[in-house]
């Protein structure tokens, strides 16, 4: 028995499917606030060793088993319903999102080349996992291809195709199992095959097929011609094995079918939005649904996401897609490539044993001393800057074989001196992007961040606050995707059955930013000013060839090594 | 009783002072071996807290107490005697070396002014040691003065006079206790305050002279004018308070006087050499008495004598003294102001916790442990270059505020690379100066190590041997100051009295270097000309002016805590 006033609730559901689980959060809809979280690992992991017969892989690999994500709906959806006391009646939509590129080859009816027996030993018709690596040399050749062919599409993409991508993906499917690419009715990323199989009929999406797949909303994919270059058989890809009847992301894909409600616990019919990626859907969930509002999403690397008007051609961007993010906008995508890692690869290699004695004699984390330590130092005081290049550049230089720089240091050089250096440089790195975007008519108003970091650092923040002079609004929910996956599930309802009508009004009630928000403060502004200065002339001199030292050292590396 | 055969050995005793003690050996004049060695601690050491009185000093002094001196004579020389079982009658010749500029004001019959009641009080009566660095307000004026006039004496110094040489710290004096710079008949270099204890009448070597007091063989002192312009008192200075009577080192000094024979257990009359300084005494030890042959003596920084032909303007030398350190030659000095400091800095800030560990549990220090993995890196395997600028660059830049650069940094960098990156930039800067002496008329065909590192570090040695490309010798002695000042006393004694006329003949006898050399691979040669060609870049990019970030970084530095 519910109480008359639970009676009155409507709530929604998001998925945000990971690299090592899903996670579902039951949201309600007249507050945005979350009812109920759960979350299930899916059993088989990230397959980087071997497939489930034993079978072993190669180096780079990264699959995944696409059941794992059936568990996730079968595991979490009635647990939330539960925990909250939830009747399936009150839910009104559903949402997901998803990483990506994640794919894999189905057959027409979405059935997955994996589970046939046919082709259940060849890694190639598994889930390829965005983190795959292996298909590299797919996407030099994809690049050097485009680049002779003066493909403009480049250009969207900061000048290069990565290998996670998925044409890089098939490309490799192609190469090494022919058989399964001829056996493969469709190339679909795991987000829209997720939704397939909640409603029971295919569905693809503006996001991944903008950002991964090198489609365009008035162009579309590129030519046959194009395509025919990478491999002969490729002649059928768009069209016939990539689908173009692609959705913008916010629109409803159908209704749940009959075995997806048996699944789930959900009433059959209930709204499912199409599919969604985790970083993309996070905007919404802050409340970003129109342009000059730049989202951070802060973890081991940084995502940054942004709306426009207008198509523009920003450098080193990692994508730009019309409805990518949100409809009628085009979406901006941007990246570092090492953040959180930066600061654990400092904690793992240069921490002084004192300080580790210090911080477990305290019982507190090494990150939280050095944190503690560096908080104490003014900007500029450390007489340090660094290039935060340790794992390459992607926005704005898109060039991986960059490397890290520190310079400054002295005899009297502390370790939280260049521990809140390399902190201090990857928010230069953002102050670069952010710039880049507004130089080239992609205006940066506001900042907002999500993610480990944003909700967990206030050092890091203040100090992103000080170098980029802009105020940041932080995620109130620490699990920004799924909140924004439910909002678009609200969406898909729409207003009659108690959702809405358009993502902003669904923004409007149901987004999260915590009250705190981290200010700039003038003093800090001027300093970060005068080094920020500095740091681009080395950020240039290094970066765009004028000395080509870090290139010349992979060189010599190389040649050491054979 | 002695044997008829140890009645047939001549001895000559090297005295080296010091920063905390003083350290004696005798030596066997026929092969240059050693005999006892006994070191003497100076009972006050470094004052720079406070005078013997209590007398508090001020913030950068560095005195010590001349007894102290006297003291070394006392304690050390009647043990080495005792502990070799060896007679006075064997004994043929005393030579020292002292470290420089350690000077003192005193009466013209060397009384110090420290000793008179009338001045004890005053910090600016004593010894200032050569660390003393409270002048650096009296050197920027000498600086300034010079420059303005257009003294040609700066190209000999490498543009710069120090805080720590002598016509500084007689500003000092003079700034401060007008009254002691009055009464003070002579301010000499301690060097030759001890000869003249010995001696019991005044002498002053060329080498201290040279290289410390702005004295030119041909050109003396410089002009009264300029000393006036320092300070209107300086009337006197030259030729009254600094005496004229400048002789090469290698001469006699005269013969032991009644009381430093009661003093030390030696007879009167036993030959004294001319006073020396410890770096440069150093050369003939190793066997160096003629030019292209270069002597680092490596420590914390490194020290770099080689002796040319001719006076040229090298850039960045520390100064060329002809006789500064073997008669009839001009001894250029070179430094690198940070070398076994910058591998300190590197285990005490930098060294993780896990490594500390494993040093403890295998109970090896920390550089063993650090070296031990270094070692097994190849020449560029790290990826890493770095200027070995942390304590600034002496030679060949002469710019203190200059810093530190890593360049090469990834998510896969491990301590072991960046310690040997440092070693490495340590050897580039040596490279570099090398280089720089050859390109400006001034070959070095060979290289010679003495010191610390020297003795102790092969995995360094091997590394100057391969970034260098020549063959490094190894001092055979670990006591080369002490050694090469015995060798100065045999030439003192001369060879009649079974010493030898030539400092050349000293060396072919008693000069040691180690029978195993460091011997540059090729193929470690080839990769290090790869890198060096990329340090260079580096260097002239951050050193010369073309990128002034470091400098500018410094002036963020002091405003940040203004």
């Amino acid at each position: 028995m519910k109480t008359s006033f639970k009676a009155m609730s409507k709530y929604s559901i998001g998925v945000d499917f990971g690299t090592l689980s899903g996670r579902t959060v039951l949201v309600n809809v007249e507050n945005g606030d979350e009812a109920a979280v759960s979350v299930f690992e899916y059993p088989h992991g990230v397959m980087d060793d071997r497939l489930p017969d034993g079978r072993s892989l190669g180096v780079d690999w990264a699959l995944q088993h696409p059941l794992d994500y059936i568990g996730v709906f079968r595991a979490t959806i009635p647990a939330v319903l539960k925990a909250a006391g939830v009747d399936p009646e009150e839910i009104i939509g559903i949402g997901i999102d998803f990483t990506a590129c994640t794919m894999l080859p189905v057959y027409s009816d979405g059935t997955p080349l994996c589970l046939d027996n046919k082709f259940s030993s060849d890694p190639n018709a598994w889930v390829k996992l965005w983190k795959h690596h292996a298909a590299q040399n797919e996407a030099n050749k994809l690049n050097a291809v485009a680049e002779t062919r003066g493909e403009k599409f480049l250009k969207r993409y900061g000048g290069k195709i990565s290998s996670e991508w998925m044409i890089p993906k098939i490309m490799q499917i192609a190469d090494e199992s022919p058989d399964i690419y001829k056996a493969a009715d469709r190339f679909v990323e795991a987000a829209d095959w997720v939704i397939w199989q909640l409603t029971g009929r295919e569905s693809h999406n503006s996001c991944t097929a903008g950002y991964k797949a090198i489609w365009h909303k008035k162009d579309g994919f590129p030519s046959n011609d194009f395509f025919r270059e990478l491999n002969p058989l490729f002649s059928d890809l768009p069209g016939k094995k990539l689908s173009l009847d692609i959705s913008p992301v916010g629109v409803n894909a159908g209704g749940l079918c009959k075995e997806a409600a048996k699944l789930t616990g959900l009433k059959q019919g209930t709204a499912v939005a199409i599919a969604n990626v985790d970083a993309h859907v996070s905007a919404p969930a802050v409340g970003i649904t129109s342009p000059g509002k730049m989202l951070m999403i802060m973890g081991t690397s940084t995502c940054h996401i942004l709306l426009g008007e207008n198509e523009k051609e920003v450098p080193g961007m990692c994508g730009v897609v019309e409805d990518g993010v949100i409809a009628g906008y085009y979406g901006y995508e941007a990246g570092q490539s090492c953040v959180g890692d930066h600061f654990q690869w400092f904690v793992e290699n240069c921490t002084p044993d004192e300080y580790v004695r210090e911080a477990e004699s305290r019982n507190i984390d090494i990150h939280a001393l050095l944190t503690e330590k560096a908080e104490k130092l003014k900007p500029g005081e450390s007489g340090l800057i660094a290039l935060d290049w340790w794992n390459g550049n992607r926005s704005v230089l898109v060039d991986v074989d960059l490397t890290g720089v520190i310079v400054g240091l002295t005899l009297a050089t502390r370790p939280e001196e260049i521990y809140r250096a390399l902190v201090e440089a990857t928010a230069f790195g953002t102050r670069m992007i952010v710039d880049t975007f507004s130089e080239n008519g992609v205006p940066v108003d506001e900042l907002y961040a999500a993610g480990g970091i944003a909700e967990k650092n206030p050092f890091v923040m203040q100090i992103y606050a000080d170098v980029t002079g802009r105020e940041i609004k932080i995620s109130g929910s620490p699990q920004a995707p799924a909140l924004g996956s439910a909002m678009f599930g609200a969406v898909a309802a729409g207003k009659e059955a108690g959702g809405f009508d358009t993502i902003q009004e669904a923004a409007m009630i149901m987004a999260k930013v915590k009250p705190l928000t981290f200010k700039p403060v003038t003093e800090n502004v001027l300093l970060y000013q005068k080094l920020y200065s500095e740091y681009k002339i080395l950020h240039d001199y290094f970066g765009r060839g004028v000395n080509s030292v870090m290139k010349n050292l992979k060189e010599i590396k190389k040649e050491a090594r054979s």
